[in-house]
């Protein structure tokens, strides 16, 4: 049974607290053994990441074998069957829509001064996208990843995804395909992340590494951080409903069973203004686990991390959501916008109940890469934005330099910065000279 | 000497390689010591940071004395001469100006599948701004940080300044002053992060941590990454000036040194397409050199880490600049506009002779926070966006989840997330019973 959690009952916020606070994920410490393999790669190239490979995915290649080649992949997602091609095309096609608006623009403008100013936006030259092997091998989060990177501009796009024993995702394959993506490589876990950050003989380095992992690959991350750039490190989804009575029970259940259903250690949070409501979701929730494929994962998570919290009003609500800053938000209400205008921390919002929050792993538009472990307090989903970077640009007409020039030789000097201020008291001479322009 | 490369030697590319891999930094490992002060802060609170500053600043304090009254901030800011205040606020107002323009819009349309999608920007809640203190305590930095943090929208702005032996600096409590910085706390090193990130008794937590430091406010600020955000971690002050022959020697041997100056581990290149005029420059250097108050720091940056690039032509210029993706790039050129569009990499771009690099450091509005150590690759300098986050909107029609949702139901399957799939076809079965809506 999931926490229910009423703000009328004195050990509310006790109860609050606690499921704030309570720590979802063990991750093992890897960090040595990763340290090891990243190691490895920048001493050794190919050699290493073939050994780690043959170790790790059973899989004995050459160098020469570690990059599918476009035939290969061409022959793997030929096997992946027509309707999930269609539906794979219509989401990209959608994400692509959507990310095309995030494009930010240049600005140039002249201020009062005479001072030029303002900034350029250029893609990262190349990006690498881990895919995981396995149950997690997910064709959508290629999408999510790729279509980004290349609406943003990014020249060189590389995947790696294990494929142990030499099993391939005919679907991933496909994704890639239809995103654009430039290479794939057959290598997985921190080795790949190594490659990509470092380069070996056969993978050039990249300079954005974006994508999800186990825990080898989110430590492996982590230590490359900075030779390259990451996105975040993502925890366990995350779930939270606001819904008024006014709504089918075993709609919400399947919502929040769709976040259980990733991992035992996810989350689903209800809250609503009626606790006989919020006792029929929790039965249908039990009526759907009975039958469920993954009800074994989704159980353990609803079972361990699962809430129900009852509130008063929605404003209630509301100020709880922002203290949860959710990961996905789904507001079941009948004035969602309106209650969506109070809840300034979440990774997404999902508007009125024909919107479950299915429709955002896959087809509305929006990405699926989130904010979670209430980070949505200071981060945003994955936009063109993680693959684009700005320069800041100035120039100074000497009559400009001439009327805030002083301002930075008075500060240069402040701060004992003598050289700062001298460069522009020499360019001032001049101007004073009469001989600038 | 520095450096001296010319593109027609054969020799170039291996020390144009030597040059971009030296390591400029040897941070010490700190990463235990800070990792305890962490444990102690999250453990006893206020009676740690002020046990904490005794030690390392040699200064007693009893919790309720750890803030600045405003009182007290208003007499030290009062100290400041009135040219340094005017200079402060110029700055403060064009930095302003300039950062104003950075806020992003929020998006909302509707698409022809009926489905309602955009996204909206709302400031985080709390940051808290480490300045130094000591030599490297600049009030410029302060604005760098706390205007556009302000410029964003966020509603509490802590600021936490060592003061070791109790010395203030009053230029960073004016500029403080100045930003509408709501608390600044006497507080230092991987004590103040760490109370910064999660809170004391008298010291509420933030959500996003900012601002340059030492070695173990930069370890801290890794540490506490995931339960708060952080900006960047700074490297050693880069620049790259690009220079035909006709400037001044002596306006590009102060740009060099206003970097030199900084840091021992400071490095300035200068690329030229004429090897006499290159010449000319490094004899314009020792000769500032000679009487530069910081010599002794900016000599060794400049011998250790200096180069001068002769190359045959700008864009060989470009190429090059582009491998090295400088924090600082100077473009003292005939047509610094043409140059700069070849420029993809780099944080900041100063654009023809009149635009020393120390502009930009304090008055010409841009932000100085900048990317080093080749990051300017895949990352930006400081902005509005460091202190906003983005929450994705969709809402569906049930017509639009008629169009999209078999898609996304299709998907689902293929990944085997059944209860992602249900959550849609129990809306699509109401909708074809024709009583959705």
């Amino acid at each position: 049974m999931p926490v229910f959690l009423d703000t009328s009952d004195a050990g509310f916020e006790h109860g609050f607290a606690t499921l704030l606070s309570a720590k979802r994920e063990d991750s093992p410490d890897v960090d040595d053994v990763v340290a090891g393999i990243i190691a490895e790669v920048r001493a050794r190239g190919d050699a290493a990441v073939c050994d780690l490979t043959g170790r790790f995915d059973r899989l004995s290649l050459t160098p020469s074998e570690l990059r599918f080649s476009p035939e290969e992949i061409a022959a793997h997602a030929a096997r992946v069957p027509e309707a999930e091609r269609v539906a794979l095309e219509q989401a990209a096609q959608r994400i692509r829509a959507y990310h095309v608006r995030q494009m930010p623009e240049d600005a140039w403008w002249t201020d009062p001064e005479g001072a030029g100013l303002g900034w350029r936006w250029t893609p990262v030259s190349a990006a690498g996208l881990y895919v995981p092997g396995g149950l997690a091998s997910y064709p959508s989060s290629v999408l999510m990843n790729a279509v980004p990177a290349k609406v943003a501009g990014v020249e060189r796009l590389a995947i790696c995804v294990p494929t142990p024993d030499g099993v391939v995702n005919p679907a991933v394959m496909l994704a890639a395909q239809i995103a654009g993506v430039d290479e794939v490589y057959r290598v997985g876990g921190a080795q790949a992340i190594a490659a990509l950050a470092y380069g070996t003989e056969s993978i050039a380095p990249v300079d954005k590494i974006t994508g999800p992992g186990n825990a080898f690959v989110a430590a492996a991350k982590r230590r490359v951080f900075g030779k390259v750039g990451i996105d975040m490190i993502a925890g366990p989804s995350e779930i939270l409903v606001i819904a008024d009575s006014d709504n089918d029970p075993d709609w919400l259940a399947l919502d929040l069973l769709s976040q259980a259903e990733h991992d035992e250690s996810a989350q689903s949070i209800l809250i609503c203004d009626d606790a006989e409501f919020g006792r029929r979701v929790v039965e249908a929730v039990e009526a759907r686990l009975e039958t469920l494929e993954r009800r074994a994962i989704a159980g353990a998570s609803w079972r361990d991390f699962g809430a129900v919290i009852v509130v008063r009003d929605l404003e209630e609500a509301a100020a709880l959501s922002n203290r949860i800053a959710p990961e996905h938000l789904e507001l079941c209400v009948a004035d969602p916008e309106a209650l969506a205008a109070q809840c300034v921390h979440a990774g997404a919002i999902f508007l009125g109940a024909w919107t479950p929050e299915a429709i955002g792993d896959y087809v509305g538009g929006p990405n699926h890469v989130l904010p979670t472990a209430r980070s949505a307090r200071f981060s945003s989903g994955l936009s063109v934005l993680d693959f684009l970077k700005r320069t800041t640009l100035a120039r100074m007409s000497p009559e400009a330099l001439g009327a805030i020039g002083p301002a930075a030789e008075v500060l240069a000097r402040s701060e004992s910065l003598e050289a700062h201020g001298l460069s522009v008291t020499a360019r001032l001479q001049r101007l004073n000279r009469g001989t600038g322009g």
